[in-house]
């Protein structure tokens, strides 16, 4: 711990006390710099296995689904905490984006995280930066077009993590259908040594997926935003009829409509941003999924003031 | 020999019968699909440095200086052989390009190379490949603006190249200066754990860069060639009085003067194609050159039909 405190940068916050205290317990290494985490890697046992779990911090369920099944599957586990500018749009603001470090870090030390990489924006970005990782096609996307440079700015900030951390696997979840479909083309097309894992969907019983903005429905909202993945679930049941009764295609219209209709029922539904249907290579919406290759459902809904996503895999 | 030789994807020539011939004396391996190669690269002490030299064929004595440069500094030398469509541009001929991969092979062989990395476009292109490295501002250089995407190219399959040969030292010639700065930004900007070696142009006794097109100059253009070098060198000096006498700047329009003044002296020279004054981070035009950081002067011209390029480090 005490070589990575005195690589604290001037003008950030000291670590907390609370995390500073727990290091007797723990071994959990928290890294600033690129140098400090490529030590702290290089001290890592030649042929261990390294599963990284990137997030922006705000943590919650979904982030700890993901390093249980990082500590499952890896002899190591790293968490990197970033919120990276190079992915907000001008309209988004970046400065509010909420920051919960002292209570990330708990949360990650809990799980038996080894390290973590919290760097700053000017540790990551140097004022000559000029090289991103450009995804042709994600920003025509729905989720895109929403968002210009948006893909761009999370390809290039995990291919910087991964030359930083070097993991073997990398674990993201399901419930961002498009960033999982963007790590795994820019894995595949650059090449990058990693096996990455995708974690499913969390959901509470009645099938609504976990977010942190669940929190913001009112009870009825709560009750109506079953429909997302109902919805999903119709339109998987529709796939799997016409696969099973031999059928090579499905018509993606028809997936969308059977999911739009449910949603349209459902009056608390304030507006369907999006039903899309989308290869999984590379998300661009297809005119007929062929039943051997699937392709994945994603779905964005407003209730109320609040807007929830949600996907299904074929 | 034999596990590279099974590997040969149908429809490409065979590796020629001198190669395998000499396989015998020589540990060299031919590894043309990404899976093969890492594979051979597994198979190195895990400690040991490897040096990459990536080259499109048409191997000349420039290829060799990196080559020998890599030999010197490194435990193993990989090279790669590969002409890269996503760095021509629409009205260049890929095509068209040399290839003379027996010649290439036997040359590599004679300097100790132990591994060559010869895929097919392919084997590095598959049919959704969506992400380039994408070197912003790179397009309007003097270099750039005459081959629209040639740069992000360029990032993109030495990008794939680190990735899949996993060198710890990789090698470039300081002759296609923006070629250095780019890999340099890209290594700094991405964090790619990779030791970038430029390796200084390689001149003849009179000073004239070597380059495949010398052969095409006639002896009269042969002669009036030595001018390029003669006018950075002017420069050069200019730079350095002024920083000796104590300047912490130097106007970049009176060193671009120096140089297109002694260009235009000579008759042969049918045209300057550019004198440009750039910042080693990102070759970008400059002013003023900071007598502290220094700059770059590439200049590119033409003897009859012949295009030369050159370059000095301030």
């Amino acid at each position: 711990m005490l070589a990575a405190r005195r690589l604290l940068p001037r003008g950030r916050p000291a670590l907390a006390s609370r995390c500073l205290a727990s290091s007797s317990k723990s071994r959990m290494q928290i890294l600033e710099t690129v140098d400090a985490f490529r030590q702290a890697r290089r001290a890592l046992p030649p042929n261990a296995t390294l599963g990284l779990v990137p997030t922006m911090g705000g943590l919650h369920a979904g982030h700890m689904s993901l390093v249980q099944q990082a500590k499952r599957s890896c002899d190591f586990v790293a968490a990197s905490i970033f919120v990276n500018p190079a992915q907000f749009g001008p309209n988004e603001d970046y400065s509010k984006y909420p920051r919960t470090f002292e209570k990330d870090v708990a949360l990650l030390e809990q799980q038996g995280v080894d390290l973590v990489f919290f760097p700053s924006a000017d540790e990551m970005y140097s004022p000559h930066h000029r090289c991103y990782v450009d995804p042709e096609g994600f920003d025509d996307l729905v989720e895109g077009q929403r968002r210009k440079g948006h893909f761009r700015g999370v390809a290039t900030v995990v291919s910087k993590l991964f030359n930083i951390v070097q993991p073997t696997h990398a674990f993201f979840g399901q419930k961002d259908a498009a960033q999982v479909v963007l790590i795994q083309r820019m894995v595949s097309d650059l090449n990058i040594p990693v096996e990455i894992n995708v974690v499913p969907v969390v959901r509470e019983a009645d099938g609504l997926a976990l977010s942190t903005r669940n929190q913001y429905l009112s009870p009825e909202e709560r009750q109506a935003a079953t429909v997302l993945h109902r919805g999903l679930v119709h339109a998987q049941d529709l796939f799997q009829q016409a696969k099973q009764s031999g059928k090579t295609t499905v018509d993606a219209a028809a997936l969308r409509d059977v999911v739009r209709e449910e949603y349209e029922r459902e009056a608390l539904v304030t507006a369907i941003d999006y039903v899309s249907v989308g290869s999984k290579e590379t998300m661009q919406e297809v005119a007929e999924v062929d039943t051997a290759e699937g392709a994945i459902i994603s779905v964005a809904v407003k209730l109320g003031q609040c807007r929830l996503i949600d996907n299904i895999v074929l």
